[in-house]
């Protein structure tokens, strides 16, 4: 396998996709078209505009991307396909959405098959076990919660420290993922912006400018450097 | 009908369902024992502790508190019930362990039959249309989103407006509840920290110390004060 997933598409106070320049480039190395699966947007834009931005970046460095919406028959589109990218929006409809057209699986066969994956936010999402573990509020109702496990674990993408200045009772990221851990025994990484996981055939590293927090089932959080192996 | 659906248990510095002693006393005039539903509690702490911590409020105004949890049959203990109070914690394992129970329908038959109901948080969004407007993390996968329909739109408790000051890139409270009416046409009510519903009969009032922001489908969000009807 060969993928990246990236906890957001966007630093704050930067362009698109930019801190992520030097690996796309490596992801998509003599690959002259990607597809683009803009399924998790549920509003602000069109798939049209979404796959319109998505191209935008690609086209600086000579990548071609269709978007799946374009295409009547989606499963030929998949797997035509020589490389994929699914950018954010919200985790429920992205999963619904695949899972709906039948997608889900034949998406998982052509990554593990070889064919470069890159994942933002939502994208990175569908990476793991399960959707669990999103931030997303449940706006509509999947089929099945269930993801593509190209890692052995699950994501919980933009991972944020709690505030303690935040005068307000909701719960924490941290106090989330803990809760998830008393129904579930399933590894979550909490992958702060700036941060991305890389999978290179077996070896799986988390990269980037943060640390990343790590959840197991039974034991304390903690937290590993960049560049550690998963 | 006879309900108070409250944002949050705790205020900020207060002690727990403090801030509403006299809403409660009203709600629960003449009304010796009331059955407290635990479900939501994912962990910390167990079904019984959490019972107990409604207990010592309630034993303040001479009110006595059972939990479902200790009942074989709970269908009969709804049924037998005078009162109820859900309390917070997961909304969707709330929600599943309803409706694994059956219990989803039964509670919302008695309460539509007159008998009070007082919800915080989680409690509070199963009163609503469905969970879908839930802040919650998605820890297990519920048979289905449907609740009780106590008021006819959704609730979104612990409502948190926007921190300028965030360098990060998750969605807002409000961007979320936009995405829901994109799927949706359900009206949302964004509960404050502060403030509560309350339905006496077929009035429905927003009561508390904050506005309250309202989210309609097709409109521009929209503030109300305290004691307005919805």
């Amino acid at each position: 396998m060969n993928i990246i997933l990236a906890s957001t598409s966007t630093l704050h106070g930067g362009n698109y996709l930019e801190y992520l320049d030097a690996e796309i480039k490596e992801l998509f190395q003599n690959i002259d078209e990607i597809l683009f699966i803009p399924f998790a947007r549920p509003g602000g834009i069109s798939h049209e505009d979404y796959t319109s931005k998505a191209a935008d970046y690609f086209s600086k460095i000579n990548i071609k991307v269709k978007g799946l919406h374009e295409f009547e028959d989606k499963t030929e589109a998949v797997n035509k396909a020589k490389a994929y990218f699914t950018g954010g929006g919200n985790t429920f409809l992205l999963v619904k959405t695949l899972h709906e057209l039948g997608l889900m699986t034949i998406l998982k066969y052509n990554i593990e098959g070889g064919k470069p994956y890159l994942g933002t936010s939502a994208g990175s999402n569908i990476a793991g076990i399960n959707m669990k573990t999103t931030n997303d509020m449940p706006i509509v109702y999947p089929s099945s919660f269930n993801c593509m496990e190209l890692v052995p674990f699950n994501l919980n993408p933009h991972y944020l420290d709690a505030n303690p200045d935040l005068k307000h009772n909701g719960e924490t990221r941290e106090t989330r993922i803990k809760e998830f851990l008393t129904q579930n025994e399933t590894k979550v990484i909490g992958l702060r912006e700036g941060n991305w996981i890389r999978r290179k055939n077996n070896t799986i590293t988390v990269e980037g400018s943060q640390n990343t927090r790590i959840f197991e089932f039974g034991k304390e959080p903690y937290e590993i450097e960049s560049g550690v192996e998963l």
